[in-house]
C-alpha cells in the first residue's frame, strides 16, 4: 500500500449508524483495525490481540473496554491492556501487552480514522450543504478497484452515456458541445461544465424541464474525495463520495447525496434511491472488469486524451501529497467536450 | 507459456456457430483475445481497451466495428481506433489509441487464430472425410491439463480399459496381443494397430459384428492435433481433436467426429453422442486429477514404457517446432501391445 | 514443513474403522499418502503413480494390491510395481516403476504412519485407561491451525471461560485461585491443577456434586499429543488428542476420550457427545480466526505470561526433538492461576 503522506489522512471507516455495541472490523490502507465506541468517542485499535493474535473484532465491548474472544484480555480505547483474566488482577505486565491505537473521530454521519500512528491530522475539511430544505441520503459500497480508478469513474462524464446508457446521457441524439473549464482549488481540482442541456434519460426527465440549463461541476479533493454538483431549474444536488483504500485492489465508497428540490424530499428519495443503486452496480461491475483485466495484463497502461480532464490532475495531486510535496497546478484550462 | 514456434501456429478459438452478433472472449496461449465478426471475416483483437484497460469483449458490435463498454472507444477489425466519443469526431490521435490485432480465419466449422502478431501462418492443413455419406458431430470442452497430457490421453490405447472400463475395452477377457507400427508423417507421427478384434463394451457391440476386423490408427499432427481413425465392418470413423492451450494448466478441446456407417447417421448420432459425453467427462476428471497432483508435487515426473508409443514423439516434435528445428523421426518401429 | 526429527515419528493418519476396501488419501507433514489394507497390515505409499502422476488413491484395491485408476499399473504394499497392463506380463522394468512406501501400523483404533522413509520408529507409547468399566469415544476433525496453536488451545485452561463460556468455566462467579505445578515428564511436560472446585456450567453440573474436589492434569507428550485428565467424585476422564500436521497451516485432530463414570456409559456418551461437538467447533472457529490473522499480519507474534504454563515447554520440546537434541527441563515450577 501507499505509505507516505496519503497514509496520514482521515478516511471514512464506516457509517456512524453501523458502529453500535459490537466492535467492527475495517481495513484501511492495508491496516486491519477494530473499531468500537467509548464514552470519549470512537476508538480504533490494530485488529490483533498481542497474546495469541486473534482479531480483537471478534470480542465484545462493555464499559468503554474491548475484551478479546479467546482469553479475555481487555483493552481500553488507547490500546492499553487493563485486564488479563487468570493473572492476579492487580498485575499487568508492561509494554508488550498493549495494542497499537489509531486516531478516530465521528463527524457528519461517519466514523473517520487515520491509518498511521502518531498525531492526528486536522479534522476533515470537506463540506456539503446541510441547511434548510436540504436532505441527505447515505450509501456505502465496496469496489474491486484502485482509488485512482474509482475516482476517475466518479468524476468522468463520457462513461455515463455507455455504462449508464439510458439513465443519464446517451439517448441517441446528436452529440452536443459543452465548454469545460478546469481550475485548481486549494487541495484539489475542479471541472466546470457549461452549455449542457437537461440530461437525456430517466433521471433528467424526472428532475427538470426540457429547456432547463444545467450548472454542473466535478471536484476532486485530497486525499480521495469526489464531489459532483448539479443545479438545474430550482433543484440542487451535491454528491460527495469519500473513497477509502482497503488494499491496492479494493476501495470502499462512502457517499452522501445532499439535495434541495422542488419535489418533496421523500418523493425524490423514493425515486432516486433505486436508480442510484443501479448506477452504483453498473460502475462496480465495470470497475471490477477493469481491475481484473489490469491484473491479468500485469499492470495498468492507460491512454489519456484531452477530454479525460481530471485523470491527470488526480494522479499528480495524490502523488505530490504522498511525497510531501506542495500541490502544483497548471493554471486554468478550457476545452470542448461532446456529449 | 511456450513462446517460440508453437505460438506462430493456428489454433481453434471457438466454433463458428458460437461467434454471432456479440463479441467473445477467448484466451490462446495466455493471450486474452476478443473475437468478433466483420464483413471481411472474423477479427481477433487483444482484449484490452487502450484507454482504461477494460476487456473489449464486454462491448458491442455493429457495422464491422467493436465499441468499448466503458467509454465507447470504437475499433475496426485491424485494431484501429476509429471513434472516441466526446472528442471532435474528425480527430483521432495516432498510435497509442489502437489495439493489437491477430490473424483470424473461419474454416470448416471453426474460428482459428494465431496468438502471435505478424504475418499469418499457412492455412491449417488437417483434414477429415466430408464426402457423400459422411456426417459430422462437433464438440468443445475445457480440460484442466497441459496440452501434452491431453494429447497423450487422446492417443493412448491402454487407459481406455481403466478410465472407460466397460465402454471400450477391459471387458474381463484375457489380454490380446496387437501389433503396433509407429511411422513418422510429414509434421506428425502415426501408430497403426493391427490384429485388434472388435472392442468389447457397449460402443463396440453397437458398431460391429463380433468377428469384425478392426483397422485402427492414432495420429499426432503438429502443433497439437490428435486424430483417431477406426474402420470396422463397413463403418468408418475419424475423430479429429484440435487442442488449444489456454494457459500452461488449461487446454481447450475442439473435436469433430466424421463418420460413415451402415446405420442411419441420425441413429449413430443419438447413440454415440451421450456415450462420447461420458467418455470426455471421464477423461476430464482423470486429467484434472493428474494436473492437480503434478502441481502438488511441484512438476511432472513421468515414467515411459515402450507401450507409451506416441508420448515421446509428441513431446519431441512439439519441442522441435517451438525451437524452429526440423522435425526428426526414428524410422519405423514395431512392437506388441496387450489389450 | 518441519523436516527434521519431528518427521521421523508416528502420526495418526485416520481411524481404523475408516480404512476399508477403498484406498484413502491423507497428507502428513506435507507428504501426500495413499493408505490401503493388505493381509500384512496397513500400507502407505506416496500418492502419485510414477507413470503419469495421478493420485493412486483414486484407484482400487484387491488381493493386497493397489491398481492405478488411469492405466492400471499395480503396486504391492511395499510400493513395488507388479503389473503394467499392455506390457507382456512377465516383464516389469526395474527401478523407476516403483513408488515410495512409508511405515504404517494399526494400533488402538487408529492407523499410524511415519512420513519419512527409512526404518520405522519405536511403536507409539501413549496410553489411556482401557480396563474394566472404561468406555471410549473417538472423534476426528481438521483444524485450520498450526500444531503448536492447536496444542496450546487443547492444553489451555483460561480460554475455556471465554471460548466455551457457559459450558465449562466462566459462570460469572468471582475468580478462584488454583495452585498449578509444572513438572517435566519423560518426553513431555505436565501441569497439575489443585484446589479447583467443580467446574461451573453444564458439563460440570452433569458430572459431579457441587462440593466435589477436582483432580486435573494437562499433559503434553512428544511429538504432538495432548492429554487432559480429570477425576471428580468417582468419575475419571482421560482425553487423548493426537495432532497430525497436514501442512504448516492445517492440523488433523484424532481424539479418544476414555471415561469411567457412575452413570451408565451410554448415558454419558449421549450427553457428552453433542457437547464435545460444540466445544470442538468453538475451538475450530477461534483457531481458524487466529490462523487467518497470523497469515494476514505476516507471521505469529505471541506474548506469553506466566499463566501460559505449557506454551513455552511445548515449543521448546518440539524444537529440541526436531533438531535431534535431548529434551531439557526447567525443574518443577509452581504458580497460582485465577479461574
Amino acid at each position: 500500500m501507499i505509505a507516505g503522506g496519503l497514509a496520514r489522512q482521515w478516511y471514512v471507516a464506516c457509517r456512524s449508524a453501523h458502529l453500535r455495541q459490537r466492535p467492527l472490523a475495517r481495513t484501511v490502507m492495508g491496516v486491519p483495525l477494530t473499531l468500537f465506541r467509548t464514552s470519549a468517542g470512537p476508538a480504533a485499535l490494530l485488529d490483533r490481540c498481542p497474546h495469541r493474535n486473534v482479531p480483537l473484532s471478534m470480542g465484545r465491548c462493555s464499559d468503554d473496554l474491548l475484551e478479546c474472544r479467546y482469553h479475555g484480555w481487555t483493552f481500553n480505547g488507547s490500546g492499553d491492556c487493563v485486564r488479563i483474566p487468570g493473572l492476579d488482577g492487580s498485575t499487568v505486565p508492561g509494554g508488550r501487552t498493549g495494542v497499537e491505537s489509531f486516531a478516530a473521530l465521528e463527524d457528519r454521519g461517519w466514523i473517520w480514522v487515520c491509518p498511521t500512528a502518531g498525531p492526528a491530522p486536522p479534522r476533515p475539511a470537506v463540506t456539503w450543504p446541510t441547511g434548510d430544505g436540504y436532505s441527505q441520503v447515505y450509501r456505502s459500497m465496496v469496489f474491486e478497484a484502485t482509488v485512482q480508478a474509482a475516482l476517475e469513474n466518479t468524476l468522468d462524464v463520457p462513461h455515463t452515456a455507455f455504462v449508464h446508457r439510458g439513465l443519464f446521457r446517451g439517448g441517441g441524439r446528436a452529440p452536443m458541445a459543452i465548454d469545460v473549464t478546469v481550475r485548481h482549488l486549494d487541495g484539489g481540482v475542479e471541472a466546470v461544465f457549461e452549455g449542457e442541456s437537461r440530461p437525456a434519460g430517466a433521471i433528467g426527465r424526472m428532475l427538470a424541464r426540457r429547456e432547463a440549463v444545467v450548472e454542473h461541476a466535478d471536484r476532486f479533493l485530497l486525499p480521495s474525495i469526489a464531489q459532483v454538483e448539479y443545479r438545474l431549474d430550482r433543484q440542487h444536488v451535491v454528491i460527495t463520495s469519500c473513497f477509502t483504500p482497503i488494499s491496492n485492489a479494493r476501495t470502499a465508497l462512502h457517499a452522501v447525496a445532499s439535495f434541495h428540490t422542488t419535489m418533496p424530499a421523500a418523493v425524490v428519495r423514493a425515486l432516486v434511491t433505486p436508480l442510484a443503486e443501479v448506477v452504483l452496480r453498473q460502475d462496480a461491475r465495470i470497475l471490477q472488469a477493469q481491475s481484473r483485466n489490469v491484473e491479468r495484463f500485469g499492470g495498468p497502461r492507460p491512454t489519456n486524451t484531452r477530454i479525460d480532464v481530471l485523470a491527470g490532475p488526480i494522479g499528480r495531486l495524490r502523488r505530490q501529497m504522498d511525497r510531501g510535496e506542495p500541490a502544483s497546478g497548471d493554471g486554468e484550462q478550457r476545452l470542448v467536450l461532446y456529449t
